[in-house]
């Protein structure tokens, strides 16, 4: 850090020292923070494409507005790496998602100049609203600015706001961050007109303005569309909407030319009232060759080589879990053409770009919209389509509703592959996929089922296509699998049949997904402790194997369910089971292990699993403790 | 039934049976249509305005449309009852709601004619979609009708759809109910000019002419309109969004006209591709003066004389707990001015009209936008103001993730004022509210309650109100309180503490909820067998109060925890407590009474309560049985 030349950005620890330096010198200041930003995250690894396009557009935001005072949401959050070395977290940049570090993301309890926390999409637009109209309500005079990228408004949930905005007319800011390039070369040129405009005429005028002008490249863009996202992309920019739901329409400005943002920005601050969209095109990666000429524009990047731009590779000596569900599920819909799949535009988080090119009639990416795909995927499956969701765990949560209602009410065959089920490390609190076994395996008919190893989520993908009497889910986690052999194909394995990893006679861990691996560790210490143990793998949650929990109950002292998500999932299933089944009266110890009550930080996931006692010290442990043996427990 | 006089209804068993009639008979077979839902209706209760106000639609749907190979799907469900009247279930249209009888809404189970069931608003695009593209998947040539009202399109997944379906160009009819009478007039002479087009010229020619007619119109209603509902409204219907969108615009038509409709619909169903939009104009209520007349268009009534239209009184000895939320809501109101509240559409649903009267610029109803509601709730919170969300149980699973993404993870202190929890008698298993103990207690941070009676449901609102911690949430269900007297003002509950409320030695009863009072009289039949019983009122599933049940497992042989809810919830919480702390290791007789793992059909609620054994009598089995006293179980 310190062999870097930055110095304006030296002397500005929060965005009041920016507002003290003149209009001239922002450039400067937007140029050292970019090559700041590139820099800690070459360090760090994270979100870089995304902060780059906007350094722009956040030294102008802290520079025309009163921050904090003024509320500033960064949709998704993201983005907001420039935001926070500019709001006096410069000093901790390098700690960026790392333990006890900077979020990756905005949070409440990190910083006043965060006043709305995000990392799902298209939220900021309802809690702007929530703060403007909470200000209209107490007579305040702050602004409220929320920043959404043209993707996120593809969601329904950003329609809703709008919607809501305009019929209340309230005075609400928000920048479209266009990040599509193909109508920036017209709009320089507008761009550089609205600017000089906002320096002398009237706001109406230039709102008025801005609309004639925008109408024409909005019809433009939008016949070049194809995917879902692009669609709403070439909808939302082209202006109509934002003017038809009752916003003021203005743009598209440079997001990249301050001396196009800044009149713009004081413009729109000092007049006007009613809710005002400001277009702002900008450039994913922009000012770091290696991200601009690359097709992700590095949008999440490993630490990498400032110089070259190459990214150190994470060491992988085995198969990432969404490879494997990617191949698996390929190999699958090479036998039957009924399988389609559907992602809510995460084709390449899901794995589902590889089902797209063996596949691109199968395949539907239906945008950030997860409440439509889940039953866009039930139509499907009324017409004896076999769909495959595949959305990660906390995603979906915004289609839980569809998955009750549309799919489980109707006791359709939807298959849900759940990705990023448990810990994922650095993504933090926003992404733990701590709820689906909670919230699925509680729904009469649905049938759920974790992976252990890679080889098991390949058999659960072959089962999953092969059953067809209902709503079936299976979850795997973030990361690479344990490096077992793989299985040519998937077998079907049998519907609520668990299986016996090792047998033993006076402990039984009864694991349900990828802690089987820690419950295996931690037999060999409790034999070794002389405790005979026994490990079995669930594989599902509903239907519960109820021989085998029988089983384990009437044959061992302790039974320690092991799961890597919340109370009420797994282990409530279980043992609501061994309650109705008076497999409790005699004294069974019994303990569920599952995940801590409380939202955990970002961390390497082996100290997330020590602290949650969920590897296998801790599950030894809890093993020792219901023994009454607390010594030895406090030893392992 | 029999004095109806209905010649021509009453040669059509199916919609084949419609197809052999002329074109010239239409009216007759729909006035005939009209006649019989308002009687069948009179003696069921039920949903009257919507279906009203779609008996022509019904019938040209059915007469141009091959059913069941083309596929009619009806948003929200409600205003099927024409449809089934048409589509072989006449005979048993007097069971509407009625046990064993026919759903109030579509349901697959019940026939090949509802290609999908619905209940809550703004599914129906979607799986339309769904079905769309299937049929071109698998080569298909059969049509699918979307049809949904205006209302349902300020919902997000409705705009989530329609993105989706003008991306992938397929080819869909979505029919727009419009029942805003505001553009009625006009409407009618266009109506009349384009079905005299549809008979000679071309598709593209009448669309084409659509397209420009409605432009007008469109923007002449978005100016008046106001609230978030109407608001969308003006946007959907004048047609712009469609288009942008993607999709062909033909109308508005006269949905009354069957002259106008049936030669649209057959050009439509014989000309173009891709999505198109049939904006058809109607009137909720047609056709019935009374219903016509009134405010609510008799959108859900309980059985009225036909001739006055004079509904039943349903018989109230005790208020409804709707009610008392609503005024309690308002008392805490008048004391404290940060109290605001906010509505998904469901203003005299949930008792918010009354808080609206009371407090109208603190009053927001976002329209049906249950995702946006309650980041907007989490907005207003982050300002210090205190929302009370109310949403329906089953409504509040459309926002699962802003509750555990903006709201939990967040710490903001929202309240959730949870109505029609657990069975809701008639409207069946789509509106039972199952699940959300479940997925609310799961969340870290998260207060959930459940009141108990009336009195407690007071108390708990004015415990949301001074609560500024976190979120919170309480659950209280359809129907009337216990007739228990109210306090004048409710008190602040201690956080996480039960109540005791009859004392016993063997037999421990610990309740969440309403099922007390089915508690308090099973304790007397338990008592009279010789086992002295203890019941208890937990009030909270989280925190638990931990003191409570150590007491309750300790002094007890027996525990049952008995909830209205799914399993996962309250009773998993009990268990998993009882578990950790080591309370089951020595043989407590534990039994968690859950709603089935089944999705329980529309019944009167004593039965449904018999059925799942939540009523004193199973109640006392339960406790026979955990006991060994199965003769003595069977005999409860």
């Amino acid at each position: 850090m310190q062999s870097l030349q930055t110095p304006l950005l030296d002397k500005i620890r929060i965005p009041a020292d920016l507002r003290k330096f003149p209009e001239a010198e922002l450039p400067q200041i937007a140029a050292e923070l970019r090559k700041e930003m590139i820099d800690a995250v070459s360090q760090t690894g994270g979100h870089l494409g995304a902060g780059l396009g906007v350094i722009e557009l956040t030294v102008a935001l802290h520079y025309v507005f009163e921050t904090p005072a003024d509320r500033i949401i960064w949709d998704v959050g993201h983005q907001a790496y420039p935001h926070k070395i500019l709001t006096g977290r410069r000093d901790r940049i390098r700690t960026l998602r790392q333990e006890h570090g900077l979020s990756g993301f905005t949070k409440r309890s990190e910083s006043e100049y965060d006043p709305f926390g995000a990392a799902h999409s298209s939220t900021s637009i309802s809690a702007g609203l929530g703060m403007a109209v909470a200000r209209d309500l107490s007579g305040g005079k702050n602004h409220v600015i929320s920043v959404i990228g043209d993707g996120a408004m593809s969601a329904g949930m950003a329609y809703e706001a709008m919607n809501n905005a305009g019929a209340l007319d309230a005075r609400l800011i928000v920048i479209l961050n266009d990040n599509d390039m193909s109508i920036a070369p017209p709009s320089g040129a507008m761009s550089a007109y609205l600017a000089r405009l906002a320096s002398g005429k009237t706001y109406s005028e230039i709102r008025d303005l801005g609309k004639k002008l925008t109408g024409y490249l909005g019809r433009r863009v939008e016949r070049t569309v194809t995917r879902a996202v692009e669609h709403a992309r070439g909808f939302v920019t082209g202006g109509t909407m934002f003017e038809e739901l009752g916003f003021y329409h203005i743009g598209p400005i440079d997001g990249h030319n301050l001396e196009h943002l800044v009149p713009v920005l004081k413009n729109v601050r000092d007049n006007g009232d009613g809710p005002v969209l400001i277009h702002v095109v900008t450039k994913k990666g922009k000012g770091y060759a290696p991200a601009e000429a690359a097709a992700d524009k590095y949008h999440g990047v490993n630490k990498f080589d400032v110089i070259t731009g190459a990214q150190a590779k994470a060491p992988a000596n085995a198969p990432a879990y969404t490879r494997v569900f990617a191949e698996s599920l390929v190999q699958e819909a090479q036998e039957d053409p009924k399988i389609v799949a559907v992602t809510a535009a995460m084709p390449s988080g899901t794995g589902l770009d590889l089902f797209g090119e063996a596949f691109p009639k199968r395949t539907f990416d239906v945008g950030i919209a997860e409440q439509h795909a889940v039953t866009f995927a039930a139509g499907m499956a009324t017409e004896g389509y076999k769909p495959f969701c595949a959305i990660y765990s906390t995603f979906l949560q915004r289609a839980y509703d569809q998955v009750v209602h549309d799919v489980a009410i109707q006791n359709l065959p939807v298959r849900f592959a759940i990705d990023r089920a448990g810990f994922v490390g650095a993504d933090g609190a926003t992404h733990c996929g701590a709820f689906d076994t909670t919230y699925l395996a509680s729904l009469p008919g649905m049938v759920m089922m974790a992976a252990s190893d890679e080889a098991e989520l390949r058999h659960m993908v072959r089962t999953a296509a092969a059953y067809d009497d209902g709503p079936i889910a299976f979850r795997y986690p973030r990361g690479n699998g344990v490096g077992i052999d793989l299985p040519e194909r998937g077998s079907v394995l049998e519907l609520g049949k668990g299986r016996v990893v090792r047998e033993g006679s006076k402990v039984a861990l009864l694991s349900f997904g990828t802690r089987l691996a820690d419950c295996l560790l931690a037999a060999d210490e409790l034999d070794a402790a002389g405790l005979s143990t026994t490990v079995a793998d669930a594989r599902f949650a509903k239907p519960l194997d109820q021989d085998l929990i029988r089983r384990l109950a009437r044959e061992h002292e302790v039974l320690i369910t092991v799961e890597e998500g919340a109370v009420g999932g797994f282990g409530a299933q279980v043992l609501h089971y061994l309650a109705h089944d008076g497999l409790l009266d005699h004294g069974l110890k019994v303990r569920p292990l599952v995940l801590p009550d409380s939202f955990v930080d970002h961390a390497k996931p082996e100290k997330m699993y020590a602290d949650a006692g969920l590897d296998a010290a801790g599950i030894t442990r809890a093993v020792f403790a219901a023994l009454g043996r607390p010594q030895a427990a406090a030893r392992a």
